[in-house]
């Protein structure tokens, strides 16, 4: 384990190294296309080349490495993870996969036997989506699915993301050149911390993903009457905050009884709230999330219903407004087997999670079989500075990722 | 019951008159001490003159306006309601007393009886508090019960108490000089709206006031832990929002349980809030009110430990402030009677109500008897635009109210 934990210190390094760039001195922040962005772009470039690899920057700011199989017609193997962070991010989420990657690759350029597929490491540009409200921009380019419209979307300051590629030295014409072609892919891997408190809890570092969980937000405006909170009596009352209050305790409830399932109100406004005014408006998100399609739908049914029965009930107008959904995405079992051989052949359990936030693997799986590994994480904190990795955790993680490439690699060869 | 329509068509043309000055020309607004304050205090004062009153403004800008009785050591039977506003408010709430009363001393004035007690007619400067967060600091003043404290307290502008007497010319060592002495007092009568909806749903212009409620407001934090929406399992939430609706519908459902109870949670405002975050904390506040103190004591103390039975269940800490409390005042049962006679003698079908909001009898409370009339608004709107009372409903309570002080006088000078 000592080399490990040595590999592990030098991704470590790498990661606070890369931390040390952003946007607020005070915080880590680097959302797509600023200064700090570029200057953490160069620098993975220059780890990129440093170990051999063919580097470029592709037309969205995805920083991409190539190792190039001496055989004939060779696919790709992709191994990547994303490269921009939240505003005041942790330094894992997303780092860690790229600079790990790195890691793997230089183990097996180091190792010097030919591969037989190509090797792309990818440092995705925009996977969080803070800056254009729109997630997967590096990868939907990669996987050949990215929809021109979003050029003329603009961030805060007015600036389009067409402007922002040109400022960071892309040409949006390009962009459909830099995709992989369906036929070129071999599969997908990425590393990324879990963002979730399951392995914490279980205490074992690594785990296998299954899927990608579909996702459907909402949002709910309860009308009802205001009021005086002296005054009105209690059988009188239209109160708005009643109403949501009994669903979001039905949501909690429906998600409770399902296993899959997930439901959260995160956001909640009191429309003129004051504390001697009985509530007459509420506005709230609902984000419900399931592997599982059928029971999306149901849960998200279920809950329109019950939403429609509460406001009959207690005289509240319900205004229901789906505003995004995406279906879930299943990784390949044949690469999650090996993964999972992996895990085991490093000793440790085998835990298979589904991941309840995207990835790039997302838009990855239109064009390719997708794998994905999760790596424990401190309380399963997250988009947070508190979040954290231990470094004996990100060394089982380098093992068993160098014991699956090697397992990877051997099936290749048989096949 | 043609004579109360006209008169109560003055009073309305009155009231409109108040309603035209205003701080803010697109609605209703007169806090106290601002120049819109103190014009409608020099067109209330004329009124007064022009009735016959002996008028003058105090230190606290109350407009004041005394009609002497030939009786040696007479005692005082004050007439009032407030004349200042909420910020966008309606035009009955306070002037609509005030108005009314200087009907009513008119017609007593113009019957030329000589009275056995003085009657004071008072407008208080500042019942609502909007500006200093302060409430009653006029009727305050006329009790005895001025706190010199308050002097200090600072408006939105960082001027003072103190500084915005001056303004109005008044002069804050008289404050205490400007109270009726206990011993002085014989009565103390209001008219005012309702506020709320019970004339307005049982179809009844005038209902006698029994009781103005004791209040607790409570302020509430629920604190649990921050999560991702998507990664979170439900089993492993600690959901500050989920907690705080159980806590909202138990407030409700006690409130529901308990006739002469009223709980409201009127803001609540989640920490950080994102549609795709488990929310971590939660402030809320908390209203409860009753007439009777006993009740309110333990609905106080039930809604307590059901907050922390809340919290220990679904490991959210709790912290859990008293921010203000007032004790019950019960109207006097003499004077309350005969509001009653009164309103059988006209015709009406008899009901007592309790006020769920506070007046200015509340001070006034700790000197003299004190007695109201409720006049039905249109749904119990009020603090809005929407504020309405017709004008039948002010013609019959004018008949009431004279009937009333028939009965009063009557009384007064068999004992």
């Amino acid at each position: 384990m000592t080399d490990y934990l040595n590999r592990a210190e030098n991704v470590l390094n790498k990661i606070n190294e890369l931390a040390a760039i952003s946007e607020d001195p005070a915080c880590i922040t680097r959302t797509f296309g600023t200064t700090a962005f570029q200057q953490g772009s160069r620098i993975i470039q220059n780890w990129m080349q440093n170990i051999g690899l063919e580097t470029r920057v592709d037309s969205i700011g995805n920083v991409r490495g190539r190792l190039i199989s001496p055989q004939a017609n060779a696919r790709t193997f992709v191994i990547a993870s994303h490269m921009d962070t939240v505003v005041n991010a942790g330094k894992f989420d997303g780092p860690m996969g790229v600079i790990m990657g790195l890691d793997l690759i230089e183990q097996l350029i180091l190792a010097g036997k030919p591969l037989p597929f190509n090797l792309e490491l990818i440092a995705f540009s925009d996977e969080e989506g803070v800056r254009f409200h729109t997630t997967y921009l590096g990868s939907k380019v990669v996987a050949g699915s990215f929809d021109e419209a979003l050029l003329n979307k603009k961030d805060e300051s007015g600036i389009t993301l067409e402007e922002a590629i040109q400022t960071i030295g892309g040409n949006s014409a390009q962009l459909l050149s830099d995709s992989i072609a369906a036929d070129k892919w071999l599969g997908y891997f990425e590393i990324h911390i879990e963002q979730g408190p399951v392995l914490y809890e279980r205490n074992v570092p690594v785990a296998v993903v299954t899927d990608i969980v579909g996702q459907k937000r909402i949002e709910i405006i309860f009308s009802g009457m205001a009021g005086h909170a002296g005054t009105v009596p209690m059988t009188m009352r239209q109160d708005a905050l009643c109403a949501a209050a009994e669903f979001i305790l039905a949501a909690e409830q429906l998600a409770v009884s399902e296993p899959t399932l997930v439901a959260t109100v995160g956001k909640l406004n009191v429309v003129n709230s004051a504390s001697n005014v009985i509530p007459g408006e509420v506005s709230c998100s609902l984000d419900v999330r399931s592997n599982d399609a059928s029971i999306l739908a149901v849960a998200y049914q279920t809950l329109h219903d019950k939403c429609v029965e509460i406001g009959q009930k207690r005289a509240i107008t319900i205004h229901w407004k789906l505003i995004q959904e995406t279906t879930s995405v299943a990784c390949d079992p044949v690469i999650s087997d090996l993964l999972a051989e992996a895990i085991n052949d490093c000793g440790y359990e085998v835990i298979r999670l589904v991941s309840g936030a995207g990835h790039d693997g997302v838009p990855i799986s239109q064009v390719s079989p997708v794998s994905m590994l999760f790596v424990r994480c401190f309380k399963g904190i997250s988009h947070n500075p508190l979040e954290n990795t231990e470094l004996a955790d990100m060394a089982a993680t380098l093992q068993v990722a160098d014991t699956f490439m090697s397992l990877y690699i051997e099936k290749q060869l048989i096949m």
